[in-house]
């Protein structure tokens, strides 16, 4: 088992992306880890040299980047390098934590999507209050989405949440206005039957107010509604945590008091991240393709190897590749 | 000036409905009230006749009722009647806590829409870091929006903020994916040139995670998104109270500690809350109907009788008519 890391690619590049192979490396003695970027600056932080290697390149895509033209430019760049491990059968899994479009891109056209996937889903997995969370997808790869490719989404979400998450029959749910089957937009009302007719344990229209408290394990939507709930949920939480924050510390005494509950603080705080999730998925692609969070720290990033492992050991692309033909195989005798 | 409340919807009715009403007779010496519904009821908690009227029915539409049906069936409901009152020239404006698809049902029936403007947009205003909160619209009436409809709302809406709320030069933001021109899906590509072509102060895309930090005074979207955003910001502060409570009582030190803080937080609830802000508007129709919230107490309902006598008072319908009157005026000379 090989996983190729761009270790350039981040707020925290290259050290948390070292220190998270060697912490994985550890943890995993069947894993080895390429590691993709500037070789002196990795060495920095490299204690120990086992079952890692190391690709050396100075060249590096930007957060700043236009997708396309940096993946077509940037040749020797280290997500490109990185992508191209997989797709030259010398790694099993990639991880980035650099430019999301260029990591679709380079991803679409290095290592391709399944067969009968349309569109690889972007794929975080979100907090909830029981602690086990949740799949969203899509959150921004595809933003005029059509019926099909929610219920594709509902296929990949479920695959990844039977088996890497060892939920037992998932709940899938459509992302809606009310709860109601036939409420909605004509996206999600074409959708609804296509996700009552499929192999899953479809729950129906969840709406956005219930997806903390843990109403369904997958959900899927468009790109453009994902995404929309996805920041709707760092704002609202930010801007709470910053309300609380000045109220707290507007008085000695409340200061004083603030202080006995900062431990309560942050564990509401670590309740309500994700990093502990792992990375959002570029689910959809022939080979299990993770993109971690541009501020991913050492312990967000030990999770998305541990992912991208799990991935690649319960064959993930291989499940949803043969539940996805199983689709079109009826589709096709309907016809 | 003359306000037509239906009594008897929402949570509270009546007895928050009278004190408010009883509450903004005081406030505005020049307003009268026309209370609909159960007169019995509404007499319990009636103290001061003057200015206030009661238009005496026991039919009432219930929030599980269908709003077509319902509207059709219920010719005497309370609300029905309280639309009907500013149909028929007694009453300048009207407000319902009741539910929300039969009141726009009403409205669409028996108000009717603007010239020019083809969907009535349901327009809450949300809470904002600075206190000055941020217009919403479309909310849900009109699900799958076209670009015309998302201008036809930026002009509402600054429409409004400037008359009623007194802002100048209304921030108008258009919710996107990104903030750079070109981002989003087909809808907010296409409504991006015909707003920066309006006749108003046009910000640009504004991003989902920004919005509670005061980014925009009005922000515009299709029914769709506008929904999940807001049930996204009600879900996600739900669960972060919760997260809250549960982590402050987990201790006796903790709950001393809290106890403290006991005014803070509820400093904090209270700017998160939109009560003050009155309800949210039907805004489209040709008078104005203001839908508060289900759970709206006296205060809220207080709110929203101050917002529907201040938007009769700046006869916003009026200019409203005139703003869509001259983009089709234009429309019509280039063709």
């Amino acid at each position: 088992m090989k996983i190729a890391i761009d270790a350039m690619g981040g707020d925290n590049a290259p050290k948390a992306h070292v220190h998270a192979a060697q912490k994985a490396i550890q943890a995993f003695p069947d894993l080895e880890i390429t590691l993709i970027g500037n070789e002196q600056e990795i060495r920095k932080h490299l204690q120990e040299e086992k079952q890692i290697t190391i690709l050396h390149t100075t060249e590096k895509i930007e957060d700043t980047d236009q997708p396309t033209k940096a993946v077509r430019r940037k040749k020797d760049a280290s997500m490109v390098l990185a992508v191209k491990e997989v797709k030259e059968g010398r790694a099993d899994a990639t991880i980035s934590a650099g430019n999301t479009g260029a990591l679709m891109t380079a991803g679409l056209l290095y290592i391709g999507r399944i067969n009968g996937i349309d569109r690889p889903a972007l794929s975080p997995m979100l907090p909830t209050l029981n602690g086990k969370g949740f799949l969203l997808l899509d959150v921004g790869a595809n933003m005029d989405a059509k019926p099909e490719h929610l219920l594709q989404y509902a296929i990949i979400g479920n695959t990844y949440m039977e088996m890497v998450r060892n939920v037992r029959k998932p709940r899938v749910g459509l992302l809606n206005v009310g709860t109601e089957a036939g409420k909605g937009n004509e996206l999600t009302k074409a959708a609804y039957p296509l996700l009552e007719q499929a192999n899953i344990n479809f729950v129906g229209n969840v709406e956005a107010r219930d997806l903390l408290s843990g109403v369904a394990d997958v959900v899927v939507c468009d790109g453009f509604a994902g995404n929309l709930v996805l920041k709707t949920i760092e704002g609202t939480a930010g801007t709470l945590f910053s309300l609380l924050k000045k109220e707290l510390t507007s008085s000695f005494v409340n200061k004083l008091a603030a202080g006995v509950l900062k431990s309560s603080f942050k564990g509401v705080k670590d309740q309500m991240s994700y990093s502990e999730y792992g990375g959002a998925g570029l689910y959809g692609l022939k080979a299990p393709v993770i993109k971690a969070h541009g501020s991913s720290d050492e312990t967000a990033l030990f999770h998305a190897i541990r992912q991208a492992r799990e991935m690649a050991e319960q064959q993930v692309v291989t499940i949803i590749k043969n539940e996805i033909a199983k689709i079109d195989t009826v589709k096709e005798e309907k016809e």
